[in-house]
């Protein structure tokens, strides 16, 4: 009970643990090279656009329940190689997310930024 | 401080909250379908493998520090259009990769998978 | 002149000759491996999607000339990559196409496939 | 006969008319908007990149005749999709390619960037 107000149900450190005993009861680190998990990624973000390449936006933002069950599961497989690719390279992903969201507060300062998709390097 | 309790500073139902403010401070939902995130993630995987294309995988495993910042934002990048996407598809992330451990669980069994890379669909 | 008339403006073979030796004259060969090139293809793909993540269907269908222009030689990239990456796997691009082609009548039969995008898989 | 003369096998202007011609068929052009070809060629680079991640750069460098054959397909796919997408933009690929190969020559000069993978904004 403890040890669950620590790590909640969507706790990123606790899936991260879960990984790496997955990984390391399989022998499978000497895969797992950052290189390696970067392309993983990138195949399975590729995998995730497959599902939404062929509808237009209305389609895509009212799925099957079917569908969506698979998009969830690709969702599941970049999120996992991602932290799977954090915890070889020891990057805290959640720590990094929070740096992100205060770097994108600077350069997409509400006043310039609303109500435009422009780059800020355009802005 | 109840509240901190339940949201550990790893958690992704945090991040998505706060990333949705983001958007709706600035009027993006409109930019922010599935379709258009789904693309946002994918073109956010291509940056992050920018960083480890022409190294060995001997480089890629003891990048400098300003590389792996770099990295880590990229990581960030990925994972905020990962939970925005779930959001808009009202995917529960976490408990989507906990399926998706049960199921590569059964997938990849120890014995069958130990040492090797190959496909279940191939094991 | 002769020469010419078997290589025209848009031979893949003329271009992957002139691409080995941009490589070569930067020693760039080292870096060249398949499995780095199929990341740096993928990278650019990745560029390349991003030119179009935000905009809805009808504006990617009339973009600027200047956006037009990148998007240009977002696509030269991919090619070159591709081109880089054949050569290196002693593939013969342009008869994979076709061959490619061959596959993909059969598998998309007019009669069933006419007016849907439904994977073969599924029609 | 003639006509051979001015379109040799791996011409791409010929391929991008067999492929305008498949899709015509099956009446794909609805589906064929420039953002959904790029998101299918993002796709198809996802699943190109997924035959190399789990393989050292030498175990890359020497695939064996079928995984070959794969990887030649998928390819294809890049290309294919690469030179709709080209079509629906009215871009002349082969002249981006070759305006690219000239940019990329003085981003590249020899003096300066042989033997190192170095990108031309960091050299």
């Amino acid at each position: 009970m403890t040890r669950r107000r620590k790590k909640p149900a969507d706790s990123l450190e606790e899936l991260r643990r879960r990984l790496a005993e997955f990984a390391e009861k399989r022998d499978w680190d000497q895969f797992h090279n950052p290189k390696n998990l970067a392309m993983a990624l990138a195949g399975e973000a590729g995998e995730l656009i497959e599902h939404f390449q062929w509808l237009t936006p209305e389609q895509a933002a009212r799925l099957s329940k079917a569908t969506r069950e698979e998009v969830a599961l690709e969702c599941a497989d970049v999120l996992l190689f991602l932290l799977r690719l954090c915890d070889k390279l020891d990057i805290d992903l959640a720590a990094a997310a929070k740096r992100k969201l205060v770097i994108n507060a600077k350069k997409y300062p509400v006043r310039k930024s609303r109500g435009r998709a422009t780059k800020y390097t355009k802005l």
